[in-house]
């Protein structure tokens, strides 16, 4: 890797320097490869947990008889692979055989279509959860996050999602180079520690909140997404609809709330 | 929407606002389903060309008979659907019918597969081009696609990729919430004008660079890819096997130049 600074007296120089790292995982129900993302290596049982809890194919742990991260046929053992098995009596994904792709809840011809598919698909109510959050406390946890974040100091290169209880401390972190795969670390996590759904917490995401990122919300039972950058329209639309309070541009001492700011308190 | 300021001396206040928009685009292939993304409406089939291109699906505009964007079944009209029908001896898509979803070329179960795929799709040689740019020329580059991004300004939320020629002259400026879709209509704009592949020119892109978007870069036969922000470890492997110019941290006289420095000149 070749560094260059236009500025410096000697030019470009030679410096270590760490990547994010990034492989392909697959996940399978039954053996049955379901989907294929790219992510950052680690906490891989998770991500394909919160995956398919997100999705709407298992509610808690005891959907799922095993899931086990394994090898895929190659040599060398590449451990890309995430196999779970459903618990008796759990449907499998549902797959549209007219269809060529995975019908994820982003599946539909319009926005009304998909925030219809993840009303039919959330177990929980977002709207009801009586959780309210100091401002200040929204706003002090952006830094809680970065200070956490280890790893980005050394990559610059991972999105992040971090679970605060209401009191503004960090719960759980997870990183990814997928801010999709980063939340389903998080909710997997969850799901995995009989934590769903996740009332009277907040979801803190690095990046954009956007339709995918709020389904995934929903899905967990969170009552609060924010997230240090802009929402989209459809966000706001689903966050709407669930009863979730969406922020946006979480930055220093401000932040834009969008929907429910009935939850988000002044004093 | 509400607007807190901490710092305000009379606290939150109302103010306009607005948001990038965000729908589902269904790309059809002779009228069936082959993939459904969340993008922001407008450049819709060059978004369709794109990704078809980039899937190895295409080649060039002569590769399709039609294209169009049109409405789905409900009322009202949602115009987000893009219906390709493909020229006469053009093969459609490879769709593995033992899986549930569409075959792209990040399937597989470990990075080296994921790159295998791309290099046997890729009918290009970015390798073999001749391009040079001076690093204060790639050092502009970022402002200047700042400054086209006038939507940038008003929602903070898309992600930007700008094609650039060898003088450092922006020729075409996308915008969208998915980066891969930002890409896909830079793209699709170039396949429709038949200026594949893009020898001699530069690929910006507003955030990370990823093993998918590297791989649209090469499959369009881009010779450099910068990124404002990281490149992943997967994306850094794929640019060497390509031979493109892969450049990372591309932030106000500094960059760093992960493969192929020679083509970055200090003069």
């Amino acid at each position: 890797m070749l560094r260059i600074d236009l500025d410096a007296p000697d030019g470009g120089r030679r410096r270590p320097d760490e990547l994010a790292a990034e492989e392909p995982l697959e996940v399978r129900v039954g053996k049955e490869p379901l989907a294929v993302t790219m992510r950052t290596p680690g906490h891989d049982v998770d991500l394909a947990l919160g995956f398919l809890c997100t999705e709407g194919v298992i509610r808690g742990p005891d959907d799922v008889r095993t899931a086990m991260l394994c090898a895929g046929a190659e040599t060398p053992n590449t451990y890309n692979v995430v196999d779970v098995t459903l618990a008796d009596g759990v449907p499998p994904p549902e797959t549209d055989p007219s269809r060529n792709f995975y019908t994820t809840s982003s599946c539909g011809v319009c926005g009304k279509a998909s925030i219809d598919a993840v009303r039919t698909r959330s177990a929980y109510d977002p709207g009801s959860d009586p959780l309210t959050v100091p401002a200040a406390t929204l706003a002090g946890m952006p830094e809680a996050l970065r200070r956490a974040q280890r790893t980005f100091d050394k990559t610059g290169g991972l999105h992040a999602a971090g679970l605060f209880d209401g009191g503004g401390r960090l719960v759980v972190l997870r990183e990814d180079v997928g801010r999709h795969n980063a939340v389903d670390k998080v909710v997997g996590w969850a799901l995995r520690e009989r934590r769903l759904p996740l009332t009277g917490h907040v979801l803190l995401v690095s990046g954009r909140a956007s339709f995918e990122l709020t389904q995934k919300a929903w899905m967990a039972g969170l009552p609060v997404l924010a997230a240090v950058s802009a929402p989209s329209t459809l966000a706001a639309e689903l966050a709407d609809e669930a009863g979730m309070t969406l922020v946006g541009f979480l930055r220093g001492r401000t932040m834009n709330v969008y929907t429910r700011p009935d939850r988000i308190t002044r004093d």
